[in-house]
C-alpha cells in the first residue's frame, strides 16, 4: 500500500511534490493506469504514488509538422482516435490501449499490434518534458525530425519506467492515416507451417502491419469467451494485416495469400468488413483478458528472439510445459519475435508455483540462448528485475546504475524497480 | 596533433589501449574517416587517436532477420552497395556516404536525403558492442526487433560522438529494398513557393523520400563545378524523390507534381534514367564540396527547425547574412526541416570572421526561436559546445554531464567534446 496517493493538476504541482519527497526522501510511484504486467507500480517501497488522471489533456495538434502534443494521463485511444478523425495516425496500439495511458506506454516502451511495420513507442517521441528527482524540469527534443544536440534523453526517459524522472508533457509524432487495409485469419493443423508462414512472408520482402500468432489452446479460450466463430480445431491461427494505398496492399496480400496456402494454411478466412476485421483484432487483444479466466493466476510472459528464432522458440516452450507439467498458452507478436507464453496456475498452490517458476527461469533462459531478450515489451519493473543480468550482463547492468545513481541519487524514482537486490543464478539448460 | 595514433584490428586490441589509457589517465580519441563537421575528432587535449581502418569487416547478414553486423570501420557506402545486392535496403545515406564510417555515423546520429521518409542513422541500430572507459565490454540490444530490458544504452551510445565508449560491433536494420523510385526536380523564381510546396506535399499526407532543398547561390556554384545542366536562373529548386510500389509512387508523384505546378514552379523536370537521377542526387550531395571551393574557408552549419518554419529559417538567414555583410549559401533536408547555410569566408580577414560568428550564433538563435535546435544532424563537437546550453537549457546540460561523469570518471573519452568549457551567452535577438 502507498502511504499517499496523489493527484497533480499539473507540472507546477509535479514539481512541488517532487521537491517535497526530495527533501524527506519519500519514494515517488509515478502510475498511469497500473496496467503494466512487471509489478512496475507496485509501491514496495512505500511513498506517494502520483495518478495523472488530472493531467490528461491534448494540449495540441500540429497538424503541418505532423506532431501532437499530450499530457501523460491522456488515454491511449483517446489519442488514437482523436488524430484519426484528423486522418492522421498514432501507429503504437498496446492491447490495453482503452485503458493503459501515454505516460504508461511511454515509460514501458509499449508495443503493439502494428509494431511489425510502424515500430514501438520509442520510435514516436520527439520531446519529453519532465521533472528530475531533484525537483528541476528538463525540455528535450521538439517537434523536430531531426535533433543531436548531445546525449538522446528522450529515449533515455523512454522505457525508464519511472525511475530516471517524471514525465509531465510528450510531443509524439504522427504519420498520415493508411488509405486502405486488409485483415486475414490464417489457420494450420502444424505450428511449424505457421511459423514458416512468418518467415516466408518477410523472406518475400513484405513488412505487414500485423502478424500476429495464436496457439491453440489460446484460441479456444478465447472463442468460449468471445463467440465470434474463431476457429478451434487447428493448432495455430496467424491474423495479418496490411495497410497502406489500395493497390499495395491488394497486391502484398495476394502474395501473403500464396505463401499462406504453400504452408498449408487449411482455411485462410479475409474480414470482408471494417466490423468484422476489427473483431479478429480484438480476439486478439482479448488473449490475454480470456486466459486469465481459466485458473485464479495468470503469469503472462514476454519472451523475445530474433524473428527466425520464433518457431524454436515455440517448441521450447510446449517442452518446457510438459516438462515441469504446468500450463502454458502462447500468443504473441510473431513477426516482431516478440512471444507472450502465458502461464494459468493458482498461486495458493505452493508445489505447481515452484514448478511454474523453475518454467518461467526456463523460458527466459531459452530467449537469451537464441539471441533473444526476457522482455519485448512488459519492461522489467520488479518481477524480471532478478533476471536483467542474463540479459545485459554485470557490465551492463553496472552502466544502468552508474547512470540511475547520477540522475537519482537517493533512489527516491521508483525505488526497486529495473534494479534488482539479488541477481537470480543462471542455470545454464543444454537441450536448447 | 595527436600523441599517437593507433589502429586496433580487434575488440581485444581496442580493450587493451583503452585499459592503457585508463591507468595513465590519457585522453581517446576515436576515429573514423574523420569528416564530421564539429571538430569532433581534433585530439584537441592530445593523447592517443584510434583508427578503425584495420576494423571494417561485415561481420554477418542475417537475410532472415534483416540485419547486418559489421566492424566500426566499414565505409557506409560499402555496406549500402552490399545489401543493396541482395534486394535489401539501408536508407542512412549522409552526403559523405562514400568516405564516411558507420562508426561515425552512428557516433553523430548521421542523417541523409533519405531521412524524411526512413528516419535517421539511431532508427537502424539494434544492437551495439561498445568498449566502456573501464576497459569492461558491454553488449547491447541484438537481432530484435523489441527489447525493453532496462535503459536503452543503444540509443545513448548512438550520437554520443565518442564521449562515452568506444562502438567495436554493430547490428543495423535492414530493409527490403523498394522495388521503384521517380526524381524530380521543381525549379522556382521565389524561395517562399518552393517552401509552400514543401508543406503543401506533406499536408497532402504524402512522405516522400527526399524533398531537399538548394538556393540560387548554391545552385549556380554547384552548376558551375558539375556542369550538368542545372537551372541557375531561379531562386530554389527542390530536389523530390518518392519510392515504393510502382503504383503508389505513379500516384504520389502526380500529386507531388501538382502541388509544384500550384505553387508557381516554372519547370519540373523528371529524371528519366537511373544515371540521370543519380546526377540530380550527386549534384545536391556536392553541394558542400562545391561551395567549399568559392573562398578559402567554408563553415557549415546545420540548423534545424519544424518543417513548418523552414520559410521563415530561410528568410532569417538571407536577413542575416544582408546585416552581418557575410556570404551565406543555404541547402539542405527541406523536409526534415533542417538547413546547412554556410558561410563561404576566409579565415585570415579578422574583421570578417568577427561578422561571420556574429551571423552564425544569430543563426543558432533564430532557430532555436523558431523551436528548432543547433544542430539536426552533425553533433555538437568542439565547435558547437558553447551553443549546446541554448538548446537543451542548464538541467539539460546537468543531466548530460551527470551521465559522462558516471560513465567516463576520468574523462579520457574525446575530452572537451559536446561539453564546454565556458557557454556563449545568448542574446536574445527580437526580429524572429
Ligand atoms: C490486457 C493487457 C494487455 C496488454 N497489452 C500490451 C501490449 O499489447 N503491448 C504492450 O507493450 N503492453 C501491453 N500491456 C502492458 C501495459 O498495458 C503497458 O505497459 C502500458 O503501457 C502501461 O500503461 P499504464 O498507463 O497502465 O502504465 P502503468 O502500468 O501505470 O505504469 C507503467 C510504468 O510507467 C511508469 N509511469 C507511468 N506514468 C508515468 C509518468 N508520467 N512518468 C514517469 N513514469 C510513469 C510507472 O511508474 C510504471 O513503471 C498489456 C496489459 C494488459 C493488462
Ligand atoms: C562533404 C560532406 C558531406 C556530409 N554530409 C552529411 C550528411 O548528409 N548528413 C550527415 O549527418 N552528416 C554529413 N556529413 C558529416 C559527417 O560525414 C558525418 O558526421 C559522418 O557520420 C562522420 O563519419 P566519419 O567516419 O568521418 O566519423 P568521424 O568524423 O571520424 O567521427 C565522428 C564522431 O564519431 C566518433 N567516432 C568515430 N568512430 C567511433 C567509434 N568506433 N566509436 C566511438 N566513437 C566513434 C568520433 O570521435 C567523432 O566524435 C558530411 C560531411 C562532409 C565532409
Amino acid at each position: 500500500m502507498p502511504d499517499l496517493v496523489i493527484s497533480p493538476r499539473n507540472t507546477e504541482e509535479v514539481i512541488s511534490i517532487v521537491r517535497l519527497c526530495k527533501k524527506h526522501t519519500i519514494p515517488i510511484v509515478p502510475r498511469g493506469s497500473g496496467t503494466n504486467l512487471a509489478a512496475g507500480t507496485a509501491p514496495t517501497s512505500g511513498g506517494i504514488v502520483i495518478l495523472f488522471k488530472n493531467m490528461n489533456q491534448i494540449l495540441e495538434l500540429d497538424e503541418e509538422n505532423m506532431t501532437i502534443t499530450v499530457q501523460p494521463g491522456i488515454i491511449t485511444n483517446s489519442l488514437i482516435n482523436f488524430v484519426e478523425k484528423k486522418d492522421l495516425f498514432y501507429p503504437p496500439d498496446p492491447s490495453s490501449k482503452k485503458i493503459s495511458t501515454i505516460g504508461g506506454n511511454i515509460s514501458e516502451n509499449s508495443g503493439g499490434l502494428r509494431g511489425l511495420k510502424y515500430g514501438v513507442t520509442k520510435d514516436y517521441v520527439l520531446g519529453l518534458e519532465a521533472v528530475l528527482p531533484n525537483g528541476e524540469t528538463i525540455k528535450t527534443g521538439g517537434k523536430l525530425a531531426k535533433d543531436v544536440a548531445g546525449y538522446d534523453l528522450t529515449k533515455l526517459l523512454v522505457g525508464s519506467e519511472g525511475t530516471l524522472a517524471i514525465i509531465t508533457e510528450a510531443t509524439l509524432k504522427l504519420l498520415p492515416k493508411p488509405e486502405y487495409q486488409e485483415t486475414i485469419l490464417a489457420m494450420y493443423h502444424s505450428m511449424e507451417d505457421a511459423a514458416e508462414t512468418v518467415s516466408a512472408i518477410l523472406a518475400s520482402r513484405i513488412i505487414p502491419t500485423t502478424l500476429e500468432f495464436i496457439d491453440r489452446g489460446t484460441l479456444r479460450i478465447i472463442e468460449g469467451y468471445k463467440k465470434i466463430g474463431l476457429p478451434t480445431d487447428c493448432e495455430a491461427v496467424l491474423l495479418i494485416e496490411q495497410d497502406g494505398t489500395n493497390e499495395t496492399v491488394r497486391k502484398d496480400m495476394a502474395v501473403i495469400y500464396n505463401i499462406c496456402n504453400k504452408y498449408n494454411a487449411f482455411e485462410v478466412q479475409k474480414a470482408e468488413t471494417k466490423e468484422s476485421a476489427e473483431d479478429l483484432r480484438t480476439a486478439r487483444r482479448d488473449a490475454l483478458s480470456a486466459l486469465a479466466k481459466v485458473r485464479p493466476t495468470t503469469i503472462l510472459e514476454d519472451a523475445t528472439v530474433p524473428r527466425s528464432r520464433v518457431a524454436p522458440m515455440v517448441r521450447e516452450i510446449i517442452h518446457i510445459a510438459e516438462k515441469y507439467e504446468v500450463l502454458i498458452r502462447t500468443f504473441g507478436h510473431a513477426g516482431d519475435g516478440n512471444l507472450h507464453p502465458t502461464c494459468l496456475t493458482d498461486i495458493r498452490d505452493q508445489k505447481e508455483m515452484e514448478r511454474v517458476e523453475k518454467a518461467l527461469e526456463d523460458i527466459f533462459n531459452a530467449a537469451i540462448k537464441l539471441g533473444g531478450t526476457i522482455t519485448g515489451e512488459h519492461g522489467v519493473g520488479e518481477m524480471k528485475a532478478p533476471f536483467l543480468e542474463w540479459k545485459i550482463g554485470k557490465n551492463g547492468i553496472a552502466v544502468m546504475k552508474a547512470i540511475k545513481t547520477a540522475i537519482d541519487p537517493d533512489n527516491i524514482m521508483n525505488p526497486g524497480k529495473i534494479f534488482a537486490k539479488s541477481t537470480k543464478k543462471r542455470v545454464v539448460v543444454n537441450n536448447v
